[in-house]
């Protein structure tokens, strides 16, 4: 792996000096004796003027010992959805792996079980009026159910299609890591429309507009016994229910996308096609970006591609943190001819950088005439 | 599990005395050179008075060594879906496991990543006018292509809806095991509808009509980090796509049913509610079927179901086989006041045994006047 941490990226991606935008310190605790983990991940859109992010929020429960883990889920009570907090004493759990901050598993290799996440996500909105000085809201805007998400709800989307805001997440239980939809017109009111992609499956982005008369998602499904974290390319008529599903791009064999690759932020499009940021893992899990260009009439027809990673892990709060060595987009705005990446830093805070069409175009070996 | 096998069944259902109807003697290979290992897990109808079973035929490639491993793939040469025999040396590949008669595995535990499978399977027609004697098509019915299916077609399911009969399927490829859905009228034309369960979902079974306007299926999706093999239960407006996933019903902690759990037959109408045959295996691999008796109206709510199996592995033909220890059915017919469950047999015959209405009810705990 070593000559990929020495690469010298030479795109001309400007992350803000302001970097990064929004840390834990931020972020009111959404229950007295909870700590805020990490503000990161977030689904990005623009609604009356203002910058939104919709934030994933990791909460634990405060602990005075480093020998136990506190850390809540949902549950039901009475038909309510409660908190409850989880209490492990490592000492007398030997069977069980607390390597991995975000993590508790049974056995310690990659095919290891995870037996509890270490904390709780909700989803909470930041706004802005000029995409750099965020303010983040006192109260979660969405909590996870006590159903398919008492584990929590993570990494959002959203994908404005006519006057309608779509929301993906990851919605995560002891069934699985599944994707959800949830819509909303006014980032006020939010309608749950269900499961759209069974577990494993994360790292869902929705193009923009019908192609063709159909929708299209990208997704991320994990199988198990046959098979590698590849990303599928899939069709909808309505959004919800989804089908014709088609391998689209898999893990490669060397360099820095050998682990995994996935999902990133919706797709964008730009007079040469589809501009669609996406995330890789080398098998150290050390996260970058890389983007595609794909066809504008068929999505899965791939123009161009990163060689080299569009941005990686190489500042402070990029290379520790929560989960260090971690840059991961779940949201873009493309604006004044550049796009804005908006990114999760080591698993606990939220950056921006921002790159040109024309630079970017270059990174993919684009010239402007071509 | 000592206690599992020791159960005797006391369900009044009947094996055919010609049992096992289909062996793998009676099946012509599709290429010489080629061995089949296995004829079983049959798809079901009725068309134009004759009894049509839809069988997964696996197959081989003779090899005069133990030491030696042959099995066929299909590639694409030329635009063209052939045959290609792999060849593996089992002392020449030390790091790999070759116990499991079913698969090459990398590793040895029930993590362990599947290289390749031992045999490759397509879809062939059995024809009978009394549902006993059979007579299987002397070529392939439909033969896997080279891309999502390149390592074989297995366990198809078939629902008749309308004129329309509905064939999903297990396609399996490097890229996973997903569920995929083709289409025919006649049983001589066929229609390919795609990919309709992402990987890894296996064990997909259509209800034959809609219910409150929505189509309904089960599925068994198999996730990786968080989670265990269940039954979900899903929605579609067309058959294609599908969303609106639920999970209906999880592997048990102890018994003949805490291994996984899934698919079994398509439902089937009865007065009191839906029939659901489905299978069971423990963590010793022995797989039995149960059933379930599920809400007309709402096929999420469960009504009844088996504490014991309705069916087990008991005779010397599910006992001993390519794979022992295992019935499994993938269709069932409801005619006369009795179910007729056709299942494979160890993993290389086709059985069938009957049971009638008022035995499966009373299996179920449910009276007459209930």
């Amino acid at each position: 792996m070593k000559e990929q941490t020495i690469i010298i990226n030479d795109t001309n991606i400007a992350r803000c000096e302001n970097n990064p935008l929004l840390t834990p310190d931020m972020v009111k605790p959404s229950c007295e004796g909870f700590i805020v983990k990490g503000v990161f991940n977030c689904g990005v859109a623009k609604y009356k003027e203002e910058y939104i992010l919709l934030c994933r929020v990791a909460e634990a429960v405060k602990s005075d010992s480093e020998d136990v883990v506190k850390f809540p889920v949902i549950v039901n009570e009475d038909g309510k959805s409660c908190f409850k907090t989880i209490t492990l004493i490592k000492s007398e759990n030997s069977e069980l792996c607390f390597d991995d901050s975000r993590t508790i598993t049974r056995g310690k290799d990659g095919n290891s079980n995870v037996v509890y996440l270490t904390t709780l996500s909700h989803l909470r909105i930041a706004r802005s009026k000029d995409g750099v000085h965020f303010t983040i809201d006192e109260h979660p805007t969405i909590m996870p159910n006590a159903e398919n998400e008492c584990w929590g709800m993570e990494d959002p989307r959203i994908t404005r299609i006519d006057d309608t805001y779509y929301i993906n997440y990851t919605a995560v239980s002891p069934y699985g890591a599944e994707t959800a939809l949830i819509t909303t017109k006014d980032f006020g009111n939010f309608t749950r429309e269900g499961c759209i992609f069974l577990p494993e499956n994360k790292d869902v982005t929705i193009f923009p507009e019908k192609i063709n008369g159909k929708y299209y998602a990208f997704n991320r499904p994990v199988p198990k016994a046959i098979g590698t974290p590849d990303i599928w390319l899939s069709e909808s008529n309505d959004l919800i229910h989804w089908g014709k599903h088609q391998h689209f791009y898999g893990v490669s064999d060397t360099g820095w996308e050998n682990g995994r690759i996935g999902g990133g932020a919706p797709p964008i499009k730009t007079e040469k096609g589809w501009i669609k940021i996406y995330h890789a893992a080398d098998r150290n899990s050390r996260y970058c970006l890389g983007v595609f260009l794909l066809d504008l009439e068929n999505p899965d027809k791939i123009l161009a591609k990163s060689e080299k990673p569009l941005l990686e892990p190489e500042e402070y709060y990029e290379k520790n943190g929560f989960f260090g060595e971690v840059v991961f987009t779940c949201g873009c705005l493309y604006e004044d001819n550049k796009v804005i990446i908006y990114y999760g830093a080591a698993d606990d805070t939220i950056c921006r950088a921002d790159i040109s069409l024309e630079e970017l175009y270059s990174h993919l070996g684009i010239g402007e005439q071509s």
